[in-house]
């Protein structure tokens, strides 16, 4: 591969390394911004000054809300993106005849020194028609930037809200864990979700490569074939175990385990509640054991929960008890969820009682199996004992809505302010460069947010203000603002000498989307029947934004 | 980052390059393939030779069939396997304090020369529980690979047989173009989905990405942002256009489109059809059509079809005409797209009569906007006149069933079979490691597969054979086949010796998905209550599925 001389990532005082993935080069991006490139550079128009809005049209998954994730990796591609002698060959190439050498000069030439990115910080809860990304800068280059740009901020943004929607399911008390990564759409497909899961509000992630790319905590123990790759208690040879202080070594330990499965089968209040348990998985929860003793959270369900899985793992934890290890818990993978739930935790309360072993009723259930927002809800009503859930095909393929539709919109070119019009209003673009507010009322809630012309004096706090909806006369509504946030900031300056906001590490992004979520007036977040949370324009922008639709406007004859 | 020593990919003679995306490394698996790795290997059973099974329970999509895919990536995982020392220093730590230094010694001898991978031809159509993957070698090995071969082959199986079904709804003689980028779930779900739509039977793509990596056709023009960053015919400076022959110029291209607008207008067939077009839409046009002369297509919806961009569109395609070139084509990404390709063809009619030119009305119509297949069997049952489907967000998200849910079961150790029982028959694993067969039958189409213990004599041509349900003790048919083809074939022999098929080039893979879809009995195919297609076992295998099943599972006490 050609070394790149990533010019640009230098200028800004910092070195910003490339996107997450290496294949995010200036190549990932439709044809068509290339043939368009060219079409602008053969009319001499490239260097025009455009504008462009990213944004999406409608809330996902029936929600009132969406979670904005991805700008990190946006600022990295912009921040890098430079073709190669290679890349450039490629594209002439497909360019097909029609291309003059100048153009691969023009490539050579390109970067995003004459670009700016102005952005909601990542982690903020975000609503329809408002900009995400305010891209400015020659309009050939910035062409090139919106299929990468939507891809980075479309599926992160997704997945981010689906993660948030969960949380907000399961409870600020559960553990949530992103179990994705073999049924993600794809490699990356897998590490984004981890990463936008935990943006989102998730735990921990099993997907070893995404705790080590960003840091996010790690989980997982065993699988059903760990279980079923032993058939006895024989095959464990080395058997001695040392007590958590060094102090001792028990030199059987499989002994005692089979000890404690006796002793608990026998007890005054299991008698008679289980028979024989299932001798491979208990070989496997003992040499598991063996080789975790600080960390014994076992599979339950292989062969039968209640009859063999957690008298199983109960004499194991009691063995390591004597030895002074903590068991950490059990994870279920299949059948009536918050009934087992419900059941092992009285097995585990039994047993604390019968063997005095403190703190044994308080043994972690994971539950996993399919989960999405639906049965967290559905387990909810029917109330269970589950402390922690991994969650993955439902949440990391957002599979009752995979995708979200943002768009990228031309606004202005040479100041003159452009609008895309559409028989469906709701693809009414909102023409001009705009800046955008987040006015808050007086207990504290998000009340509505409001787009004004760029040079419009901006919100102030006490003054009373007209906000209007952007296509419906009717609707409007005055507003006096306890507090005036201005949403969108400066990410790229580009070489324009700006101030540059920095790009906060993972962990405040997630603390971002946690608190903003929080801050949110409840009946936007219900999952029934949420209220839609008002966005609006300024009534000088909207004068203007039916000003120039009315002159757009192809005037029909009715025949 | 650190060089790896490829070492294996260069012992079979042939380097093979590691996967596509450079972020599938080994530590891209769940955490608990190392914890499992790890207790196995502090019980000195890492090395226990397992056999696993990689299938899937149920086709996608609603439907009765299911391409395979992914199986090129997969090999090129497996022949890079190596950890670096960063990658092992990371496993270790998060293994928490348990982690004996042997076992990074261990990690750093490991590759898969002790694996052999048995698969199914990629692009070939497959059906539930006959294995695409047999995978067997030492455990600790086999499950660390679990998680990346699950990723690698769930997406790209499903979206192509998510584009395979889009082409059966299409038709052959349509051209498919897929254009998801934007909206696919990160950016190698976008590319993964050109490569895979292209193995289901597409055409060609709009990423430029995937066009470099796999030599797929290239396609794309312009956006509706083109349009409207021109504002009037007065921006185009540079007028003159050369001939296609080269033999004269025209110096005023725009005079010439303008003079061939008013003709069309006061056309006799013409009159009074549209009034004004929109100027700055006939600026993009000409300005498009001066830099790609050889390769005019307009998008003509952003402000009028049928009163602005079509008549626009044919002023440019007639002045085209003038010096020799051919007009391509319009693309329609709005509205009522069977009645716009009517009327646009009617247009296209009436200018090759009015006008005489030759060809006029067979230019390409191509459509876009959120098609799937429903929206292209609803344009089928209306009539249209589109020559070509542009489809995005509904193929490569995979909308309606966003993730294929392929599993990887343990069914063999140390010779010993195993069985992965459930409460739901369907996720009851079929144990053994198996042959697995095609038959076909007096009319050249698959009849059935079977799977059979592996040291079973095959089945032969002319041979009556009896195909059991796995689990259903009624269903069961005797075929006499009149060809039999086995599956798995050995594309990964560690250093075993034995021979390796090679992989075909992606275009070879397209073709045997096409050739084998079209091999199939029509009633498996239809949308509508399509025929299951039938998966067996042998009666050998049969009873002994039954035999284990017996010997595993817990016998209740109804109380």
């Amino acid at each position: 591969m050609e070394v790149k001389d990533y010019g640009l990532s230098r200028v800004s005082g910092r070195v910003l390394d490339g996107p997450t993935n290496p294949m995010v080069t200036p190549l990932l991006t439709d044809l068509y911004q290339f043939t368009m490139a060219y079409a602008y550079w053969k009319a001499g128009k490239h260097q025009e000054r455009a504008v462009f809005d990213l944004y999406f049209r409608k809330n996902p998954f029936g929600g009132e809300y969406t979670i904005f994730a991805g700008l990190e990796e946006c600022i990295k591609f912009l921040a890098n993106f430079k073709f190669t002698e290679d890349e450039i060959s490629f594209v002439c190439e497909s360019l097909a005849g029609s291309c003059e050498d100048g153009f691969c000069d023009y490539l050579r030439g390109l970067d995003c020194s004459e670009v700016e990115l102005y952005a909601t910080p990542e982690g903020s809860v975000v609503f329809p028609k408002v900009p995400l990304l305010r891209i400015e800068g020659p309009v050939a280059v910035v062409q090139l930037l919106e299929t990468p740009l939507l891809n980075l901020v479309n599926y992160a943004s997704l997945v981010a809200t689906n993660a948030a929607r969960h949380r907000f399911v399961a409870g600020k008390s559960k553990m949530l864990l992103e179990f994705g990564l073999r049924r993600a759409q794809g490699p990356d497909g897998g590490i984004g979700a981890s990463k936008y899961s935990y943006i989102g509000g998730f735990d921990a992630t099993s997907n070893v490569a995404a705790g080590k790319l960003f840091g996010i905590p790690l989980r997982g123990t065993h699988s059903h074939a760990f279980v079923s790759s032993y058939m006895s208690l024989d095959e464990i040879v080395e058997k001695s175990l040392r007590s958590s202080d060094g102090s001792s070594s028990c030199e059987d330990f499989v002994s005692l385990v089979q000890t404690w499965l006796n002793k608990i089968q026998w007890s005054n209040s299991l008698r008679n509640v289980f028979g024989e348990t299932n001798q491979s998985e208990l070989a496997a929860f003992t040499s598991y054991a063996l080789a975790f003793p600080n960390n014994f959270l076992a599979l339950v369900d292989t062969y039968d929960v209640m009859r063999s899985g957690i008298p199983n793992f109960c004499a194991v934890a009691l063995a390591l008890s004597d030895l002074g290890y903590k068991a950490v818990g059990i994870r279920l993978d299949s059948g009536d969820l918050a009934y087992l739930s419900f059941e092992a935790r009285k097995f585990f309360c039994t047993i604390e009682k019968e063997f005095g072993v403190l703190g044994f009723e308080k043994m972690i259930i994971t539950a996993s199996n399919d989960l999405n927002e639906e049965t967290l809800d559905a387990l909810n009503k029917q109330g269970h004992e589950v402390d922690a859930f991994g969650i993955g095909t439902y949440l990391v393929t957002c599979f009752t809505q995979a995708a979200l539709g943002c768009v990228f919109k031309l606004v202005e070119i040479n100041n003159q302010p452009r609008i895309k019009l559409s028989e469906d209003v709701s693809k009414v673009s909102i023409p001009c460069k705009k800046r955008c507010y987040r006015l808050y009322g007086r207990e504290g809630y998000p009340l509505v947010d409001i787009m004004t012309g760029e040079n419009e004096p901006s919100p102030k706090v006490g003054e009373r203000i007209l906000c209007r909806h952007p296509f419906n006369e009717s609707k409007r509504a005055y507003v006096v603002p306890q507090k005036v946030e201005e949403l969108l900031k400066c990410y790229w300056p580009g070489s324009s000498g700006k101030a540059r906001e920095d790009l906060p590490p993972l962990k405040d992004i997630r603390t971002r989307c946690i608190d903003q979520l929080e801050l949110m007036r409840p009946d936007h977040m219900r999952r029934l029947n949420p209220t839609p949370y008002k966005v609006s324009v300024s009534a000088k922008l909207y004068d203007f934004i039916h000003f120039l639709w009315l002159n757009e406007a192809p005037v029909g004859e009715l025949q």
